[in-house]
């Protein structure tokens, strides 16, 4: 059987965005990766794409590498090609499951013994797409958040026939590419991050749609508020400082509120076209002098910012 | 008519935790207070507090003042005493409708014409307990998060009855002693800042029940991942920024996935005990080593750091 431990060479399958942000983070660690798209302009700039990630990194102190040493990118002819040798595959195509079930069963014929799989599927579980596999207990979801090498956390989910007894070597794994594992005991759909995004996002519309406030006011209880301890803290651990008695006092104090607000979101509506058009063209004055392209540079930009600004209040601790 | 831009005093009225906090926050921003609390105790702590908290913040350059000018903080023997001379009143007393309306009434009948009151109330509608009184136009919850000098967000909550026009005069107010304000067109239980939080606690703690992940790593989403892009964009300028036609775009991509997720959640459940004891067990495991106020303040030094790094991060824009 293969050892995660032992990973030289990474299978990238799919080299949009997600593909190329998982290709930084294999280079960034010292691995090979072996790469294939079905689009050959997509594939053709992925060095590219790698290289800008890498020099925009280094210029926060997130990546050592500036310039891509030759031969530690292959771009690949097939699925196949790509996966030959590999000791890791990471699949990231289109996010439907009938291309993902096409394109594992690609991979699931051509993996050598013990190689994992995992797919970068953002809600669409496994089991959707590995049941037919040869090697289905060797499939995953490991899912990355958007942009993927400058987000750290990462969710593996199995399906109902992964191999549970390699759980922890993946968690391993991606801890020592510098990602932040997330586990999960069972499929559902969305995952965890999405669930609790979606939570959010789904009050966030209504209260909007209801007229409470603007985006940009709602906006800020996030940016200027909540978000501020969630950057460095998760919700439970801050409503365990939130109370004198910890945990439990704060679920006794305040979990009756809590559970009113829940009774009062019983009847989920869609969220309305004429809440997202409102919604739409004020973003459109909010950012009236800003190309989404300088407005995603200046996002990643700070995310660089607040990594390094955290890798060093971590260790001034 | 009083002019918020002249305000030169201010009555704090309850001075335990989040009094303290904008105790900080008025003598920070150069004004003078004079503050009340039930308790002469609490009063006594209370210039020990805010000289604590100035000399933290200067630690990270958000004070400028580390000794207390002396006769800034006038400690004072009632209510009525407190208000005499005030130009705006902040209440933070016990969180109960019943303490709320009676000290309203004691502030009521003592300030000056043209003064306004904000309650720090994070839950309760103003409408509960101002509705008899004299200048119940002049009353607003100002609701600050926890701990009020370190958080900048404030929501600012009309009752029907509150003078609408005074709106924009709060709002520049509280920029003006460094706030960052939300306002709210109408009251709604838990206003914005804690509806959000809930929506996102409540699908923690289902998620956490029907045991898909630890508390450990359900937090790992937020503080590895969701909350990292939260610390300095909100929710809807996120998704505007993760679709290529944004806002509309992101709406009709994953609209029906999160629609999927609010209706799989309509019989909400209260936090199970058995729920809240795991997490408190987990909660001790994972903090073992650590008392509460060390992790306090642990808390509020990353809080002081993150804004540094905000700042500086802003300013090189």
């Amino acid at each position: 059987m293969n050892d995660l431990r032992a990973v030289k060479t990474v299978a990238i399958i799919g080299a949009g965005l997600i593909g190329a942000g998982w290709a930084t983070i294999f280079v960034n660690a010292g691995m090979n990766i072996r790469v294939y798209d079905q689009s050959s302009e997509i594939l053709g700039r992925l060095k590219d794409a790698v290289a800008y990630n890498l020099k925009e990194m280094a210029k926060f102190g997130l990546a050592e590498t500036v310039t891509l040493p030759s031969g530690i990118i292959e771009i690949c002819s097939s699925i196949e090609d790509a996966v030959l040798g590999a000791d890791y595959v990471q699949e990231s195509v289109l996010e439907t499951a009938d291309v993902k079930r096409e394109v594992s069963k690609a991979i699931d014929v051509a993996i050598a013994p013990g190689v994992f799989v995992g797919s970068s599927s953002s809600g669409i579980p496994a089991s959707q797409f590995t049941e037919k596999l040869k090697n289905r207990d060797r499939f995953y979801v490991v899912h990355p958040v958007n942009p993927p090498h400058l987000i750290p956390v990462v969710e593996i989910v199995p399906a109902p026939w992964s191999d549970p007894a390699a759980i922890p070597a993946l968690r391993s794994f991606m801890e020592k590419i510098g990602r932040k594992p997330v586990v999960l005991s069972n499929e559902i759909e969305g995952f965890i991050l999405n669930r609790l995004q979606g939570a959010l996002l789904n009050e966030a519309w209504s209260l909007f749609s209801e007229g409470y406030a603007t985006t940009a006011d709602i906006d800020r209880t996030i940016s200027e508020g909540l978000g501020l301890r969630w950057s460095f803290m998760g919700p439970f651990e801050t409503i365990d400082l939130n109370a004198p008695g910890g945990i439990t006092d704060y679920a006794a104090r305040l979990g009756e509120l809590y559970h009113g607000m829940a009774r009062s979101r019983t009847e989920p509506k869609r969220w309305s076209q004429e809440a997202i058009s409102k919604a739409a063209s004020e973003m459109q004055n909010r950012f009236a002098d800003t190309s989404s392209g300088s407005r995603l540079r200046a996002r990643d930009a700070r995310l660089m910012a607040l990594l390094a600004h955290k890798a060093q209040v971590h260790n001034s601790d």
